[in-house]
């Protein structure tokens, strides 16, 4: 489909979500297919949503006093098997590199589909004593973890993300830091990305492969699925173990550090579509949006030069906000109107010949579609406060969906009934039993999101499976 | 080595300049060897400048109209293999992917060692009209080129940098963007680096596989050996050609693009090293510096909280540059001193209980050595004026250095006795021949680094290995 079309029409939500997914990823030439399998191209108007994603968090790590570093992307198999559980859970994923430099590699290398092992190798020759501690460290880069099939941004064989990992002192030290990174991923994404997300702890089944406890941040589509937004996990004194990743203490003892790990990758813009946009395409909260302000100059032949310079000034005094003016002359203002929607840029002004006259603009916001003249001498203060409102109005709007579409369930039937109509976050009883947990799997497809912690518990209830009474109520969804 | 060790001691630059070079590169925590082949870990402190490379280059990018987006690390072979002289180029150096997701490829993928092939995959899909011309994209990414050895920052298996592709209409407006961006590297390189470089063209041997032209900056090291310090390329309508990357013209002809590409990578880092460090390690240009200012505070049990609290009230009143309090317990102000030192933040202000009773502080300069009492009202101002006067001498210096280390040979013996000798930039005329170029490199060991071009011109000459008369003067030298 050419970009022309798109701008005409996607494919509306209720017809086929996941075709109006590709439709708005594509059309908002947010990304591309690739001619490599599972792999995209995040396009300019994605990567400066990355861009914005990066610069939000990257300033909240540095605060917490993480830096930043750059370690291999190729990891020696040897290195990368040191820790079982590791391997075992990322192996099947990983590509192999088996040649280079023109002839066959002694050992084969791995590309990083997570970076603990090289990292950790790292950290063994840097850490000597407790005064190096804690170490935390950042690494913004790309992953590889093998996909048969490509969903853009959601599953893709590489990935942009960060990784954090931090070494401790003790247990005490690590998990704190655990639980610090989930709260700043929950804050980033709800005060930023206008996106409510539960908090809580994945059960055995579902955490990372090496983990002791992983903490995850979900959030619910629109079309009633969960999408695991975030995750921080508290990695004990396994990987330090193995890798021997020890400091000497203040009592003069040798101790294997207590380790972290936390990353969030590209799927966030995946998020952002799926739970702020609409039949028109992408709807982008203003915190996050590349360009926040558009202007669409309206003239002909003879209103040309005057509306054009009225824009030009709009946009000087606009410039503490992003603003954009879009004087394309190949495009009618309709199509560029369209094609903003497409792109989800938050607010619109409109600028005719009319409007000089009436010494107004017309403001357009994208989520609500309101179209408001106002008087060019209040367009700044205004266009501030209506960002202002958009972001909290669209925060409002998702957290509302999310209540509208959780439900509680007091059994396996009421779970998958749920499941087979509007889906959304169900919550249930769980015994804390892996049996219990596959046999909800299998018969209703959902899995369990979390384990609401500390001021996120919903309280409890009876097991769905086992009917074991007085469990705490966990979240369940169907997932992407 | 420890770090205790390298803060005590760095080899001495003429005792062994490359052991001087390691030794400040992991004795300032730049850089550190991995256990993968070729490949090092970018810690923090080398991190950060690289942090401010990018975010200094980016801006300039963007100023431009360049946007960012990002292209998959894999490359098929036959995407790789369509354009002949790149890949030849090229295909000796790349890491092959055999296997993955648990099983052997039917085609091999290579991890980029440039991406012309695989972004102009993608140009091919989206330029369709004279109207998407110019399109100006950029990617930050690692890239990787097997290396036999390695050299921190300058010689690595795979390395940070930041790769341009741009499509345009014509020749002439390609030209323009290929020397456009290497004049944005020179004045970023300059400016902010305070690293003077030549500006010219590469001779047909020296240029990048696939280009027609290939513009470069040089900068000479403190051992009179030049380096490349970042290229851009006229590439013509070659990978256009192979890559089916055609617009529809206004006249209705469907034509080929022509193409430019142009790099920097985080060897910029090792050239920092080598233009300004000196026998006490690293020496930060302060507009690059993470910390531009380190308070040491020195005290005793009784003075402790006094000085401890003037500090923190420097830190507040110098918050609008990048200042760093070191209130470490574990070491001595003197140990400190040299640590700052070693890692090159270019201007040190140490306050003690004598400062204190005198509302002074003692100023002292990285660059040069200087230290100066400055009562403490006037520190703001003067520590802004010292790190302008810093940066300033510190590119007014090396560039003596280079004008002291320029010669002009007029036979193939005299530039023989030069890079024997001294070394440095030596200008002689060359005809242009690649067999007078090979003859001349075989005995000298010094390669045309760049024929200068436009306002960076040197006259002319006698070509040193066949005497044709009024020949181009160019620049030779032995190179990293």
């Amino acid at each position: 489909m050419s970009k022309e079309s798109y701008v005409e029409r996607i494919t509306p939500q209720d017809e086929n979500f996941s075709r109006w997914y590709t439709d708005v990823v594509r059309g908002a030439e947010l990304a591309d297919y690739a001619p490599v399998r599972g792999c995209i191209v995040v396009r300019p108007h994605g990567y400066a949503i990355w861009e914005n994603i990066q610069g939000g968090l990257d300033a909240r790590f540095k605060e917490t006093g993480v830096q930043n570093a750059y370690f291999p992307m190729l990891i020696p198999e040897s290195i990368f098997a040191k820790e079982a559980e590791h391997i075992e859970g990322f192996a099947p994923e990983v590509p192999w590199v088996t040649h280079a430099g023109g002839e066959e590699l002694q050992e084969r290398l791995g590309i990083r589909p997570s970076s603990e092992t090289i990292i950790g190798t790292m950290f063994a020759k840097w850490v000597e004593s407790y005064r190096d501690l804690p170490l935390l460290i950042n690494q913004w880069c790309s992953v590889m973890r093998w996909e048969k099939a490509t969903y853009p941004f959601l599953r893709t064989s590489e990935f942009l993300w960060q990784e954090g990992h931090t070494c401790h002192r003790d247990e005490e030290e690590a998990r704190k830091r655990a639980e610090m990174m989930i709260e700043v991923y929950r804050d980033f994404i709800e005060e930023t990305l206008a996106i409510p997300v539960a908090v809580g702890l994945k059960s055995e089944s579902e955490k990372f492969a090496g983990a002791i406890d992983t903490f995850t941040v979900e959030a619910l589509m629109q079309d009633g699925r969960a999408l695991q937004a975030g995750t921080s996990h508290y990695l004990g004194d396994g990987f330090a173990e193995v890798l021997g990743i020890e400091y000497l203490d203040e009592d003069g003892h040798l101790k294997p550090v207590h380790q972290t790990s936390w990353g969030v990758s590209h799927r966030l813009i995946g998020g952002l579509i799926m739970v702020h946009g609409d039949n028109r395409g992408l709807v982008l909260p203003p915190a996050i949006a590349p360009v926040q302000v558009v202007v669409v100059p309206i003239y002909r032949d003879d209103t040309r030069d005057a509306v054009l310079g009225a824009c030009e000034q709009l946009e000087q005094e606009l410039a503490d906000l992003r603003v954009h003016v879009d004087d394309r002359e190949e495009h009618t203002p309709g199509w560029k109107f369209n094609e903003w929607e497409l792109r989800g840029t938050p607010l619109r002004v409109e600028l005719g010949p009319r409007d000089l006259e009436n010494d107004q603009v017309m403001l357009v916001r994208r989520d609500t579609g309101d179209k408001t003249p106002i008087p060019r001498a209040e367009l700044v203060t205004t266009a501030s406060e209506t960002l202002d409102a958009i972001q909290k109005d669209m925060y409002g709007k998702a957290r509302k969906f999310r209540e509208d579409n959780t439900h509680r369930a007091e059994s396996v039937d009421e779970l998958d009934a749920l499941m087979k109509g509007e889906r959304g976050f169900v919550l249930g009883g769980w015994c804390g039993s892996s049996e219990c947990e596959a046999k909800i799997k299998a018969e209703t497809g959902a899995t369990i999101r979390c384990l609401p912690f500390g001021e996120h518990k919903y309280g409890s209830g009876t097991c769905l499976s086992c009917s074991k009474q007085n469990v705490p109520a966990v979240i369940f969804a169907r997932a992407y």
